[in-house]
């Protein structure tokens, strides 16, 4: 039987996908093989790669002067990617942090650049608003984490146009395909696949056109941008399976009526979680309400030291992964696109059941 | 039906292995989802994880004093890693070059630190003997690539001891696991896992203990050895699913004999096709015999237009990616360790007939 599983990623993947995976897993199309053993540079596998870009170009409505790239080292690895594709040596860079993740962004950034804090939350239980926001005068980029995984914070809505011509960064790695993303308001959107594309191990990079040229010498070949996009994202071997499978996950998503459709479940299962949370004495979110994830919910009690009680009661009734990020404890539940509705309403049964029992 | 597939990579996984993937997909081990689903902190993927590095250990004899790394962005990715863990800024590194990717990791390493090109093959038709070498003085490592995979030349055994303590560096990734490797005789050994490991998307890093201290500053964090090793390989979210399948292919290899066993079979499908192109006046290999690569043979015909013929009349016969590679033209047989002496015969067989036909 399948758990609902709401761990923050590696998350859920939609049990269709999985399920045509597994029916393809010996021989691909009557061809012979999995896909996991085709040549990058087969026909076939070319065919899957460039129908796996156009349907994301369609599913977030992708302007054509935007590259997409399928590169390897996840979100992490952009962030040491990103100084190094948009700045020069001695350059800076401004970071709108409101969350862990901006934060690590910032931190690996500062190999490469002079980091400048243009806005830090504090606590973590808002985003800074963009009238706040200390912008450099020289800024190469401005980096902004729109949702973030581990605190639950979101912008829910893009940035304004930013001054000049200074290009938007944004890790949208826990909320892209989950709500619309005006991408012409970025520069660069760049994602790890592990949350709502599929399995660990794929970056995905969107990358405006007029931003190829800044590279310096020693970016790392396989994260060279430019020469990325020349080439078809095929440089180096790609990570051809878990490309295959973001590809199976947005035919599932194109099926279901894409973005603005899970948008609309999207909000309808967070609301009901929070709904549940703010309606009980037992269960708190602290996050300020305009501002709370809709992919992730964190949430508290007022005995702390219930939390473990509460993760292992829910795992032995198949609602998995709900502990809190070690940094921060606590409880979190992650309701990325392939969590259905019904997972959500176990959940807040299990809440209440819980509730009477350890209130 | 399942092809003999005999691309250089992405290749062939033992039908065994795709097999239990395809089984476990939906539910592995009654957890009620898939690996590519778990949480990388999960203690079902740390077991995963943990055996599969202890499987390798076993089928690789590692010494103690070595850490084993699962890391992203394939051999590529270290191409750059390496220089920025080994050597400091304004450093030289000595590289031995017999092939397409000695010349292309140099390249590589160009972006971090002077390349002395201590030997290099011309035409890339034997390996450079260790005696004709020229070592800097102050190398902060010699790097080798014992198989080329496009060019099909070995060194068929382990480089001797280096003067000093220079660490030797291996480019593993289309001979790893094919045969018995002195583990010692090395600093680092990497290799990406889409030859004889599982699915692209996964570097395994080697690397001897006392060579974690020297890296930059800015290397960046996925690369970083050091703090990976102190991490279990998981600072950033891992490419779990090709972790867990190089597992299964761990397995599969123990249960055959190991590595010694699988390096019986590897001799004798290499010397086969070997056999049939010597004994042939149709098919050439212009490989000293020495440096003739086990795993990826490489063969022309007199007639090059031919070449496109016998790849399209072989995948025709499900037997399939026998064109060389793009750089070099003519035909290209990997044989790793999935694949199976019969598919050996097989082409063997077709070979004939193509020779009858068109000879």
């Amino acid at each position: 039987m399948r758990a609902y599983n709401f761990s923050a990623g590696p998350a859920v993947v939609p049990e269709s996908v999985l399920a045509q995976a597994a029916e393809e897993m010996m021989d691909w199309h009557g061809h012979g093989m999995s896909v996991m053993e085709m040549s990058h540079r087969s026909p076939e596998f070319l065919q899957i790669a460039e129908e796996t870009a156009a349907d994301l170009r369609e599913l977030m409505h992708i302007p054509d002067n935007y590259k997409v790239l399928f590169l390897q080292g996840g979100a992490t690895g952009q962030f040491a990617a990103i100084p190094m594709n948009l700045a020069r040596r001695g350059g800076t860079a401004d970071y709108v942090i409101n969350g862990i993740w901006g934060k690590k962004a910032a931190a690996e950034a500062e190999k490469f650049v002079t980091v400048n804090t243009a806005a830090q939350a504090d606590p973590f239980t808002y985003a800074p608003n963009q009238t706040e926001w200390q912008l450099s005068d020289k800024a190469a980029y401005v980096h902004v984490t729109p949702n973030e995984t581990i605190n639950g914070v979101a912008f829910n809505g893009d940035p304004g146009p930013l001054p000049g011509d200074v290009p938007l960064v944004g890790d949208v790695s826990s909320m892209i395909l989950s709500e619309p993303i005006n991408v012409s308001r970025y520069g660069v959107l760049y994602a790890g696949a592990q949350k709502n594309m599929g399995p660990a191990g794929l970056a995905v990079v969107i990358v405006r056109d007029d931003l190829l040229d800044r590279a310096r010498q020693d970016v790392p070949l396989i994260w060279n941008w430019s020469e990325k996009s020349v080439a078809g994202s095929m440089l180096n071997t790609p990570p051809t399976y878990s490309w295959y499978l973001a590809g199976l996950t947005y035919k599932w998503l194109k099926n279901l009526g894409g973005v603005e459709a899970i948008a609309k479940t999207n909000r309808l299962k967070a609301k009901k979680l929070y709904d549940a949370i703010d309606t009980s004495d037992f269960y708190q979110n602290n996050i300020n309400p305009a501002y709370r994830s809709k992919m992730n919910v964190v949430f508290t009690m007022a005995k702390p030291e219930l939390d473990e009680t509460f993760a292992t009661e829910a795992h032995a009734q198949g609602l998995k992964n709900l502990g809190g990020h070690r940094s921060i404890g606590g409880l979190r539940a992650s309701l990325y696109n392939a969590m259905p509705e019904a997972g959500v309403d176990a959940l807040i049964t299990f809440m209440k059941e819980f509730e009477k029992k350890h209130g």
